[in-house]
């Protein structure tokens, strides 16, 4: 078996995904309260902390969001064991993707219950749409020909993971489309796919 | 000797951890001073700081807690070898939980001498229980028939941490309960049971 | 062949590379926006969106400038195999330079519309100079004799590097002359830059 | 020779360590100024940028601090291959001590030039000599009789390096003592050490 080339690629990757997978809970502020002037403390910090509930259902769906990027990035260099200058580039544009993510959370999280929901919630969409897109040319790129791929690997899988990524893109756009039509199911359609991604392959093919 | 296929879950976890370990400095604020009207400034300044005790603890206390959380994964992963994406997903609601940290830290520093003191320790608490569960929920998944495990595990090492991981989730629940009793006493039991975790292996089963 | 020394020198690298490259988006910050008075409320947030462009400028260029930093350090160390105390403190100092991005990155974004945009330009003009002389430093003093190369290192390769790179301090010394002349070529010149260094190698060479 | 055991602790004290010398960054800010009413604006943010020489001291000897203990960490678990508990956590103890640095680094940068300097320099050094403390701890845990030194260590290099350890809690403690007596002295001190220890090996022995 040849040595695997794309030892450092992984690294940085994964420091990327980490660093911007924690960096999410920067957004999540600890509300500001006066001392009680009467009434139940307890009561006043939990009803503070529930009304943050857009920020902290941003962080989940961001964190979800991210963490299915990160396996799948790992299911593609399962496959993916050569390297060369351009997969180097398609991978960064790709991790600039994935760390613009808190910045349209935020965005989401602030505006959600502003009439600026909908504009929020398709910037939010716009760049998962991107994120599909850079995935299917990483992944393109190194599985034409197998060019980039393990010497060893599986075409059954490889297969798999080209027809399955062909929807990534068509999934989210609906999503984006959806932003201008209502926001509500936009943003649960967005969660579901989320959700979707991260269950097991098995249930999925079930 | 099977090849250990956990290594990008290691190496993902590490920068999580890692990141998440050292952004809580974060929380530590430069006290603003203005400049001594009269008076020893020296004496000012470390009054200043002396007054900030709160953000040094809770920063002692989660840094051991994310610490402890880290050491556990290591020694989770010295057993578990191999990997399906039900062990990813796992893994990421873990790192979900211990990212988290940071924010009910920096809650409880914020609330600790307010009437808010009671409901920030819970929430604290709170969410060292969710951890002590996504532990079990991790290692039970893995270790069930030995599923995941290292061919050459050791029967008596892996019955010993299924036994120890049993008790996380209630002591965590008890300092949970303590928060709504007494919080001196719960911030306590969360220190203790901090550095009880974090004392060496031997002097625990002594 | 020889055991490679350089495996912590590279994973605290990547760290630091990925740490920089993630930290760039908490320049980007969500715009404030009262509720609107009338008006289309998508047309108000996309405007104010639209009106961050010079802090989405820099992030894209920012990030491509750290991207060409780490696939270039990358290229550096397939050749570099060895270590001493030397090399540390030389790729210590480029990472010093690495992680300043962020710095002259926000202050061209804060200041690019204002009379201050020339020195802005120049200070960010003049750490790629640094950092091109900060590479040349670490390249020469390892390339030196061979003496921290691979043992089967490519002499081609080495010589191709050695000549590519006395450009790099040229040509960003000409975009810091070119900020004192005209800001938005300097910008431009930048951006071909990183654009330039982005291309796959076969392209540069065609 | 046997497998090195320590390689996840390598990994997430280089991500530690890449995390906080990255962070430095963030206590650099972008000087606000009001568009010239006249003269010469480069000349104006030139000087606003020059007025931050406190903040930009601090970085660099922050930067050349970590870096340095980064090298130093390095150089010990060259020699140390096997690990425990005890170690992860005296690893862990001197990692929190490595995160603190940005604190005291921020608190002199603000304070430098007012009468609250000696303080803020004290507290500063006080971190130092308590990092220098948790190295010898490390190391005379980790060298005692060879217990978690690699079979093939070698023992003129152990010697040399526990030598060498005793004298870093003095030099630091007494630029501690410095602060007390003359602030810039001080300062200057503890610039000094951090070159000292950043030149190579060879310079400091001749």
């Amino acid at each position: 078996m040849a040595e695997k080339e794309t030892g450092r690629l992984e690294a940085f990757s994964d420091g990327v995904f980490a660093v911007a997978i924690t960096l999410l809970v920067l957004d999540i502020h600890v509300p500001s309260l006066a001392v009680a002037a009467g009434g139940d403390p307890g009561a006043a910090l939990l009803s503070a902390l529930k009304s943050q509930w857009p920020s902290m259902a941003a962080y989940v769906i961001s964190f979800l969001t991210i963490l299915v990027m990160w396996i799948n990035h790992n299911r593609l260099f399962e496959q993916i064991h050569r390297k060369d200058h351009q997969l180097l580039v398609y991978n960064g544009l790709l991790l600039m993707l994935v760390t613009l993510i808190p910045f349209p959370t935020a965005l989401v999280a602030e505006y959600i219950r502003t009439p600026y929901a909908q504009t929020a919630a398709a910037v939010y969409c716009g760049l998962n749409v991107l994120m599909a897109c850079a995935f299917n040319q990483l992944w393109s790129y190194a599985a034409k020909d197998g060019r980039l791929l393990a010497a060893e690997h599986d075409p059954h899988r490889v297969r798999h993971i080209t027809q399955q990524y062909r929807f990534g893109p068509i999934l989210y756009g609906a999503a984006f489309a959806l932003a201008f039509v209502n926001v509500t199911v936009c943003v649960i359609m967005v969660a579901a796919l989320a959700v979707f991604f991260a269950l097991p392959e098995r249930t999925k093919m079930a």
